[in-house]
């Protein structure tokens, strides 16, 4: 009999669940509270770029080659980051040693793309994907008796509905209502911390002819320490920027004077590039954004209910893997269950133990990097770090991998592998440079001892 | 014009709370889900008995003195630990160094008679206290036009309800949805962390004519390290037992052989007391309950919502400070709105601000109490720290005051004060020991140097 699943929430994650499950056989039911993406031009949709990588690109390939192919259409690879400093001269930095990139991709797009894709799924296959979209998910209840799991929601009418399911997907983001619901069945430890830290978006026009004013293959940042600002190119020419800073900082700027005067300071060649009467415009009338941090010490209950994505592990964006996370939870999640022969109870219990330290990795890795964005990339030993990392990965290209490399071009390395594996390296680098500084002393000391005798 | 205020929760403290803001003249309307805690018999309503002790009294005594005096007319006191080692041999350890005691009260009865007083301060007084049983609070909604916060709720007829205030005080304990709707408007860090161990009540019988079996005036513990037994006198002669331990431990007792076993084997004392049978029936039928430690970083937002109780700081039992510490919010946060004439936004920011540390404190010692009482009390150290405190708590009254005292019977010390004056002391202490074995070493060295040179 084909088992039934209700996936809460049909952004990225959810919709890619739909697709990865209906293919596998199941019967998919997708709700969702906000209205069907592709027939509304809502600006609340979250607009801020993704950069999508290796770990996402694969779960996508997993679930469908095709869909993917089509789903990527509209992506603009970066091959590294461009470094703005103060006086607005410009350096790039490669983020791969073999041309690897990561790609600006529109989430409102991709969104719309894939439930695009769950149309084209429906025209060409038996099993249905059943779209609720207006449809407010209030609470889960597991029925023992039933041996299956009901969902009560808020029907297009708002009339409280329900319906009954084998099994229940949270994909519904940071504040997950399913979340919240799993926590009465579940012991489970949960954390969120909010990082002294919010953001604005800006974005800067195309050119003349949709030309790029900035080089189109980079991730541009103007890193400044406690705050920076970023960019992200979009098919057209444009970009989206983004302003990250301290809540005490980005709410003192507050006069159009302050606004003017910050940005003419700290990021002058970018001002005339997003204009300066939009700046003002976003800083006096737009709210800042918060920055969450989400940590759950497990995803499940019984062979019931299952959280990926946001709902599960919200993480800062500054590693942009937030969505390549939640897509390779369900890549990972897809093939435990092929391993374990579809049997639901023990593939949920396998991946909460497995994947625990995985999204812990990944979740540190991503606030730790906001200080490398900001601060690092303009420091000397960075530099010279990356340039061991180039001699080294280059001469031995499977034996020696920067940390980027793995987490965003190596699907196949676990991000809790990624950190051992890096410190491992950061060892090596260590003492190598502590025996080089040993041998130049020694050989230092044997010239001027020689000197001396003559 | 009076100041309207929605409580929700009329547990012992949304029930004092009520009672603290009527006397200070606020228009107080209270919603529990729950029926009228007087018209049932509800067992679910927790039996789990309390420690009342110095912050709660003086809390209860500061809302209204005669309250309190009718309130805690059913309390036994405890004026110390007895401990029962595994021979069954009983020590007691008194609490205080000149009588000092908690007291032993049934949670379901105090809450029983704070109603009540609900009740007598309407009909003592025009500004009226309403009750809203069987009402669930849904979430709630800070209108800014208007200047107030929305209840909505289900009424006593599950029909969806809207009620305005000026604001709200959530006292729906540890798994608060006051809170989940604060964390809406709050950026608040929030943490809950199930610890591993489990617990499940039992009771002793009283004796003949109401006796007691056990010393009625002490709190018994059978410590076990790992696990332990504990027992509160209750007035008519029983006692309300509690197991404490590690969930694996607690699941693996699933047979009457098994189960039967582990009594005989460690609490062989208690088990003619509590009755084999009874001890059966409970551990085959009864679920464990899992012990949940929730921080919050903040409490309140703007003048129109604030948490307080197991809302806001839900701890584990092992210092008997959770009722205590949840009454003695009130009195700090109505003190402090008397401080600020009145004026929520300073009071509600002073409370998160400075009531933080203690809870951070009080919920730090109770975690580590289970440790005090399951494990140390029996160790010569622990004994003979007791007998330092002992002293030079009588020499010097004042200066030196036993951890245990300050928490538990000096509610002007505030907890995060108690945890400072206990390190300094325990160094003290510690110097004092090595002092004491310095002089020991010198003498007999001295000692025999002497005789040597005889």
């Amino acid at each position: 009999m084909t088992e039934t699943v209700a996936i809460i929430g049909t952004g990225p994650v959810g919709s890619l669940a739909a697709l990865g499950f209906a293919h596998k056989g199941y019967k998919v039911t997708l709700f969702d509270l906000r209205p069907d993406p592709r027939t509304t031009e809502d600006t609340k949709l979250r607009s801020i770029n993704l950069a999508v990588s290796d770990r996402g690109i694969s779960a996508m390939k997993y679930v469908d080659g095709k869909m993917a192919k089509r789903s990527l259409s509209e992506i603009i690879p970066m091959y590294g980051r461009m470094i703005h400093d103060l006086s607005g001269h410009q350096q790039s930095q490669k983020y791969g040693l073999h041309g690897e990139h990561i790609n600006s991709i529109d989430r409102a797009k991709l969104n719309k793309s894939l439930v695009n894709e769950i149309e084209l799924f429906n025209k060409n296959n038996s099993n249905e994907i059943t779209f609720n979209f207006r449809c407010k998910f209030l609470n889960m209840h597991i029925l023992k008796d039933e041996d299956c799991v009901q969902v009560e929601y808020l029907d297009k009418n708002s009339k409280r509905s329900y319906a009954n399911f084998d099994f229940i997907i949270g994909a519904d983001g940071c504040y997950s209502k399913v979340r919240s619901a799993l926590m009465k069945y579940t012991r489970m430890d949960y954390q969120q911390v909010y990082i002294d830290m919010c953001y604005l978006e800006l974005s800067i026009p195309a050119g003349p002819n949709s030309s790029f004013p900035l080089d189109a293959n980079h991730l541009h940042i103007w890193p400044r320490k406690d705050f920076m600002l970023i960019a992200l190119p979009n098919m057209g020419g444009s970009f989206t920027c983004t302003v990250f800073g301290p809540w005490k900082l980005m709410e003192s700027l507050n006069t159009k004077e302050k606004i003017k005067s910050f940005f003419s300071t700290n990021f002058s060649d970018a001002v005339p590039l997003i204009g300066e009467d939009h700046i003002v415009e976003t800083f006096l009338h737009n709210p800042r954004n918060a920055l969450m941090h989400v940590t759950c010490s497990t995803y499940h209950n019984t062979d019931k209910c299952i959280l990926i994505g946001d709902s599960a592990h919200s993480m800062v964006p500054f590693y942009g893997q937030g969505m390549n996370c939640g897509f390779e939870d369900i890549r990972v999640l897809l093939q435990m269950l092929e391993k374990n022969d579809g049997n639901r109870a023990v593939t949920f219990e396998e991946y909460s133990t497995t994947r625990h330290q995985n999204l812990v990795a990944i979740l540190k890795l991503a606030l730790d990097n906001f200080y490398e964005m900001s601060t690092k990339v303009q420091s000397p030993l960075f530099l010279l770090r990356k340039g061991v990392d180039n001699v080294l990965g280059r001469l031995f290209p499977s034996h020696w991998i920067p940390l980027y490399t793995m987490v965003s071009f190596r699907s196949d390395i676990p991000y809790s592998v990624c950190i051992g594996t890096e410190n491992r390296q950061a060892k090596i680098v260590k003492y190598g440079s502590y025996s080089i500084l040993l041998g130049i002393t020694v050989a230092l000391l044997k010239h001027f001892i020689q000197r001396a005798g003559k």
